[in-house]
């Protein structure tokens, strides 16, 4: 979280923080108030988390870089957290295995409800106590690193059930309004001298400072996301078999795990079928794309003669719009078609996260956070590549047009898309 | 199971196989029943499985080899637990694999439990209809094959239990008398022309058979096993440095794992310990030494310038002695020190499986029985050694002289140690 | 090499023995003359060496166990090809890792070749010094470890060339006779009380001792080896894909490794066709079987309704047979069909070794050689099967009824088949 | 290769061209002059290839881009060469495995240099018939493929030799002068709008196109490389033991391969000592640190408060130096300590790559070269890294200030290097 000029008065501030701490926190434990403690224990990959240890590990945050040092006479839960729950802060100390995440049965859900408890109960005190702006500062990213976790207990449970043959519902089908996806359109962008990044008072991360001038060709950019429609045309015209459209890693990736059609698909009698936090359904071909890699959203837009816009395109586009679409709120947690609406961008935030052509790297005089919360994002960029905007699992209150979103270009599990940029 | 003529009566036969199949399998559901779900669904590793399988499988096995086409009418509790369920008959049909029954949050223990209790009555209205006396065979292998899971439950609970760095106890500590093991006495055998495996009219494993004439040299056999006193006296000797001690495939395992010690142990500023499932303990110089591979067993051996007995060494010996000793009964879990008992070899049954220098191969004229069933020896004939015995976690009921236990010459998981032998 | 009384008159051994390490050295060279220093160079795999890696070894051998500690002022060609050319003798010292044998361009073949002068010209001058029985007991060994490493030589580069698209070949094909397989017979052996294992004052293996008495069971066994024909019919009848006729193991290692044949066969438009060291050829329907693993043996033995013979009743067959046939003096480094020959057991040697169902294990009463030799034979006998008879390339001077060859169950790049047997 | 205005004489740049094919084929044959036909047939790691298939490979390229199609009559050297000497151009056709490019004893060393006079006297009667332009550029393209390779000869053959425990010497070591590294200092560069990447009619390769204009803020840059003195002092305060200074993946990667230093370092009794092509030789303080990772320059700039050049930066620093300084002319291969030279940025060519802080993407408006060739350089666009500058084994006339070198973060094996820069 970047540094910030303090202009709300620090009173309002720490209300409004007071508030939304008691919404986050309960929106956390409202998504898994119907799973159990066996759905809240497995991990399916190195890559996810079990549901419980997100629910620690956020709790675990809060007591780690607010309470400790912050609340005087704080006594911690469980002295063995500290090492159980931190998941890759070194200068915090050593960490549980990420890969072994899975192995513990104990603490049960139960206790890790109480320890959420418990830390609540706890920053309602510090709260008491009037913390300073830099403290609220550090509570505030926790709120954010709150958000960021519900997504991942969202796509991780998804993983998790996805491996099941059994393949469970974590909620029942919304009724939903079919609709055709609007024709796409190019709209041109004169590009020149621009600024990206954040400014200004509001929350951030580090990654996203400072904001700085970059030079943008002109450009095209594609009114809305691709969607299945349009994927399912590459994937007829033998996108997965012609190595000359993908990547050289990326044909290997593809080689290497056999895949032949986005994550979550599954071919049967009926043809395609996607397996969702509803059950398997069918794919709606106006429905946004999903489930993707980069080097399948690199192919695609090799084959259809794109390519995908660097993360400065994006974010000068995208900053016209405002943060609305189908976001966690919807509830939905699956892509749907966008509604028409002319000269806009669509589905800029909600329904997917937009692999851009953009390595995830510092900004031009980047400067990660002091302490410990400095390796929140610094350390990890190298052999990652930018998501922007945000998806259907993603709370509304967590994103700006400024935000980095990043995975390494193989991952599939995240609800990832793509949109399509051409050159002028 | 194998072939076998009937004596007792039909009926005594019927009624005693009831109550039996009443005591284990409520001696099943006791073993867990302190355990969370959470404690019951996780998988360890690829060779543990999830106590919550093991309570499933058994049931699958009273399903599928007796119920399907053994109960007219029977409707079978879910058609996907034909395929989760089933461990490795591949002439049943397709199989959930092995590596991923940790990924199965659904169904869960209630549900498992529920799948017990359905079982459970059909096979009560399955005994009314007074099934043939082959078909009791297959019931009684089925509660054979529940007991063998009841152990597998306590070994792979423990190795789970022994991932997570809260080092959870399965139960407490049991008060037990301290006492020093017996001297160790070396009792001669004159070998010569002997019968082994299983004859006559009571259950055995198509394994034990048929009954067949070895040569057996005269040789010399120990009168307990090795003990954690002996064994650390071989550690002090650099018994985990000294490659000559090893067989290749053997000193290969050591360094790939990093062995220093039997699986369990952990070295401290109090010197070692161990992990039970009664928590951390202290090594008691008396005590079994246990979880140890045939690897280290046989360097033990060859560094106490022994050998380990050939199966038909140990089972002459043994099948003068009453299968009785610290079974699964006592609910130590735990091996103990012997009493003392002159001129008798000491903890043949119970505390320790103890490794043979047999490799687990088809005794001459063997037959695996007709059917599915006929995979649950035979086709394991490769690539591992047998154990004699039984071990703290074995019922009584389960055991006899001629019961071949086997295991890869690698796995420490289970209670396995070891006895020695010599030529004369 | 096993203890021996000393018959022969010493001086005879001597002078015998003299000449055989002239023939036996020469051999070795012979075969390498028409190969270039690229091909003596490189290593295929792991389990595999290059040749020119085997030709210092050899040398090496005698370096270590003969010459160093043998002969007054020795001089070591160099010092570094004590740990370079050491295979696995950890008590002579550390050892370059097997797999990176291959990475070895220094010292070239002609310096090799040098190193081999070098060492025949040291071992000229200690024959001169009238070594004792003691020290010649070491130096026959050298021999027959020799001759060991030519088949190496001969199947490691038949490996190499496989894996190069050229498919070269080693030498020009042979023109050979073609004629049909006699038919299979089974013949009858009472079994009872036997001895098995070497006696007496001849040369062998420490392994092959001590002669000890088996029971064996009366049986029926194959007049001579598994045919190609017989194994397409096997392959033909869904061998390949019917998990059922296979151990568990095996199944594993047929699917990991894609096994739809024998190793080097290829199917091409014109039905299978082998890779040999005469390059590609036919698949003759009447030769055996060749380059199939344990595991194929084994599934294909019970697809016929049959075993593999143990080691004991092999060899109480095979004792009966003069040690002659399609050996490596043939030259045809490849396996034909048998001659017709009423009532004696066919191609015992020669042709192809063969997978017996007995584990690699010490005859009881086994001790290995004193010192590093005793590496030898002892440390691998674990996780291996018993191959027995002798392949076309293993020269018949290194043979006899008792000989014990050894590989994992999963190795297929040896000259490995197979003969059946029953039960009686 | 991007296109370009034609403004030379065409006959001229036909002659010069003619010229320089003899020059540059020449100097790879002289390369491996003294090498053994096994020193060129050996491959020590999948990323490196034998000297002989880089003979091959380049022999190849012209066969294929420039012969076939291009030259009447041409008749192939031998069809297997098609797929065998092929690296990556899935266009082309198949291609032989590359990590099995060390399993080709044949065709042997004398085969490949009759490849490559076959090819040498077709492309001499390709040149008397006048070729186009286009195919003039295909042709020039081919040499500077050929002067890439000729790197790779080296730091495959370094790689190679340095696996072989007699640490052979590829040459004798040269006398060199010993001096001091010039004192390190700062410059300023102002930055702004500044346009980066290839312009004008000289040749280049795809990737260095089309130029652009990109906005660099100002920043400070190192006069010199970090050399090994500077390096030394790294690794005294614990650099390779601090995972804050490292990407999550670099210290993944440190942790993972066990990285202490450099590649090629050796620590013994008198400290650390580095293996070059002419043999085991000590560090020199003074000379630029080589064999170095992406994640390790980067660790070491965090460590010294500084970060590296992006790529932009490093271009418009370079290019107003002359292409000079220790290339593969001088025959040292080997870094040595820059010459001072007040005011002027030292050894921006030559000693070492420099790693950039730049991911290898496309510049805005990049497209492949038509044809196979087109995945000369497009298709590796992602998880790498751009390099600048140039190397003690790059020739002169391979380089120029727009020229990018990429490789993965990971790799060590090049003469790879780094400098500094700071925010202004």
């Amino acid at each position: 979280m970047g540094a910030r000029e303090e202009r709300i008065h620090p009173h309002n501030r720490h209300g409004q923080l007071r508030r939304r701490y008691q919404v986050i926190r309960s929106a956390t434990v409202e998504l898994v108030q119907d799973l159990s403690a066996e759905d809240c224990a497995l991990q399916s990959m190195p890559d996810a988390s079990p549901v419980k240890w997100h629910l620690a590990h956020t709790s675990w945050f809060f007591e780690t870089f607010v309470l400790e040092g912050g609340l005087r006479g704080y006594r911690c839960f469980d002295p063995h957290y500290r090492t159980l729950f931190n998941s890759y802060y070194v200068q915090v100390g050593p960490r549980h295995t990420r890969a072994e995440r899975g192995l513990l049965s104990r603490p049960g859900l139960r206790e890790v409800l109480a320890y959420r408890a418990h830390v609540d109960e706890a920053i309602a005190r510090w709260m008491d106590g009037q913390p300073s702006a830099q403290a609220l500062d550090l509570f505030e990213l926790g709120l954010h690193h709150e958000q960021q976790h519900q997504e991942l207990i969202l796509t991780d449970l998804k993983h998790l059930f996805s491996r099941n043959p059994l393949r469970p519902a974590y909620r029942a089908a919304p009724a939903r309004m079919k609709r055709d996806a609007p024709a796409l359109e190019w709209s041109r962008h004169a590009g020149g001298l621009c600024e990206i990044g954040h400014a200004g008072e509001d929350v951030c991360f580090d990654n996203e400072q400072p904001r700085h001038a970059v030079f943008i060709a002109p450009f095209r950019c594609a009114s809305r996301p691709v969607t299945n429609g349009e994927y399912l045309a590459f994937m007829r015209d033998g996108g997965y078999q012609r190595p000359e459209l993908w990547l050289s890693d990326g044909w290997d990736a593809r080689c290497h795990n056999a895949w032949e059609a986005p994550l979550y698909w599954e071919h049967g009698e009926d043809g395609w079928r996607r397996f969702t936090l509803h059950g398997m359904d069918e794919v709606d071909p106006s429905a946004p794309v999903c489930h993707i890699s980069y080097y399948e959203a690199d192919a695609f837009a090799r084959w259809a003669d794109a390519r995908l816009p660097t993360e400065a395109e994006w974010e000068i586009i995208a900053r016209a719009v405002p943060v609305a679409g189908n976001l966690a709120e919807s509830r939905l947690f699956d892509p749907i078609a966008a509604a028409s609406s002319a000269g806009v961008p669509l589905q800029c935030f909600g329904d997917i996260w937009e692999w851009t052509a953009s390595a995830y790297l510092p900004y031009p005089g980047y400067r990660p956070a002091a302490g410990a919360v400095g390796e929140y994002n610094g350390k990890f960029m190298v052999n990652q590549f930018v998501l922007r905007g945000g998806s259907c699992a993603t709370p509304a209150s967590h994103l700006r047009a400024t935000y980095r979103n990043f995975f390494p270009p193989q991952a599939r599990w995240q609800f990832s898309g793509m949109r399509l940029a051409r050159d002028d």
